[in-house]
């Protein structure tokens, strides 16, 4: 059975199906290899993952569970909303860092147990154009203030990267990343915090490195079933006996 | 479990995850709702697809296989490989007018008897632009004539249609469909059979609205898991309990 990819997180997971998304690229490069499955649940955060997470993934039957395909691995990219800030328009999304330490731990467990031979990759929240989210809000802002900060999804990036260290599994350092280009806010961001088509690929190239470091590639795998261009035209047949 | 949709077909089904596909398209479209799985298998045929269709869809246990995620629907889309003429340059890949027919009744079978309550969606081949063929060869063509005419296409078209009419399963004409447009072999094909992003968008929407006339559709489906606009800000977690 084809090997999967689970794609956990938030919005920025939910919406890469889009036009150019991170997730449906991945899918298409590794197209008869792996099956990428998408679980995204648009402004969770990691204190309500944790609540929906046997739901999402229930323990299975042998040898690691849904039916028997093995797990390569699993994206978990939560951040953005737990690093709102608690006094304002969307503090309802808030964890505090401690608790998204603890809970990212928890679902690193969760899986390093669910499917031990899993990689589980950790993601951080992308950085954050305030001045976008001031133009494009969600909610009513009467305080006229962003719901979010650079500086704040860059102290949950790196409790994201420390957590990753500690539980010995790779990360991806979106927010550090993302600003190694002088333009980001405009070039990655479409709204301040979601991703443009640069910013997908960005997400997208850093996955595919990170699994091959991992020894997941398209170089590693197999192509489900005969290619066409191993099909001998004068007998084809013999490909499928 | 979620629910599948299963793309099953040849290039224009594996292709349907590059942007704008209507693969990707169709999971973005039913994120949260549909987990669409992607079987496509560029140049192979009917005869192809029968010879390996045990192998890509094992009999698996109740209660309707694959570890029990029920699937809604499957789309069957070949004959654009049966239909290239066999004394041209990829005659390799052609099948028999009848033999398709009798193929494509075998595959319906195949799933009807698989997944008894699932929708098996038949795609007709689309149009050929047969100057665009010589334009981008896939191969060696010391004739000079297309693989590929518009007209054989349109008798597997007419072929398709009819098995599905003989099976009672819907169909998606979509060697008619493209021809509606005026400009179709620019607006719909990239090299004369494969889809360009509006082409692409031509069967997404073919695909939606099939599948909502057989019952299948947003509307009639929930969401997994509480929406944030259906979470109360102020105890979110009243949601999960």
């Amino acid at each position: 059975m084809r090997p999967r990819i689970y794609l956990l997180g938030d919005s920025i997971t939910e919406e890469s199906f889009t036009e150019g998304g991170w997730g449906a690229t991945l899918a298409n490069h590794f197209c008869r290899m792996v099956d990428v499955v998408l679980r995204g649940y648009s402004g969770y955060n990691t204190r309500w993952a944790l609540k929906v997470l046997e739901k999402v993934f229930p323990e299975a039957p042998p040898p690691q569970g849904d039916g028997g395909a093995p797990v390569a691995a699993v994206t978990v990219f939560f951040g953005a909303n737990d690093a709102t800030l608690p006094d304002r328009c969307s503090g309802f999304q808030h964890v505090p860092l401690n608790e998204y330490k603890h809970n990212l731990h928890s679902i690193v467990s969760f899986f390093k147990k669910l499917w031990p031979k899993a990689i589980v990759l950790l993601i951080t929240p992308p950085p954050i154009d305030e001045v976008a989210r001031l133009q494009y809000p969600y909610t009513d802002n009467p305080q006229g203030l962003p719901e979010r900060t650079n500086e704040a999804a860059g102290e949950y990036a790196k409790a994201c990267t420390a957590v990753a260290a500690e539980c010995g599994v790779p990360v991806i350092d979106l927010w550090t990343k993302m600003q190694q280009c002088p333009d980001w806010k405009k070039e990655y961001l479409s709204d301040g915090l979601h991703l443009t088509k640069k910013g997908n690929q960005v997400v997208f190239d850093e996955v595919v490195a990170k699994l091959r470091d991992e020894g997941v590639s398209v170089e590693s795998m197999t192509a489900e079933l005969p290619l066409i261009a191993d099909i001998n035209p004068n007998d084809p047949l013999k490909a499928f006996q």
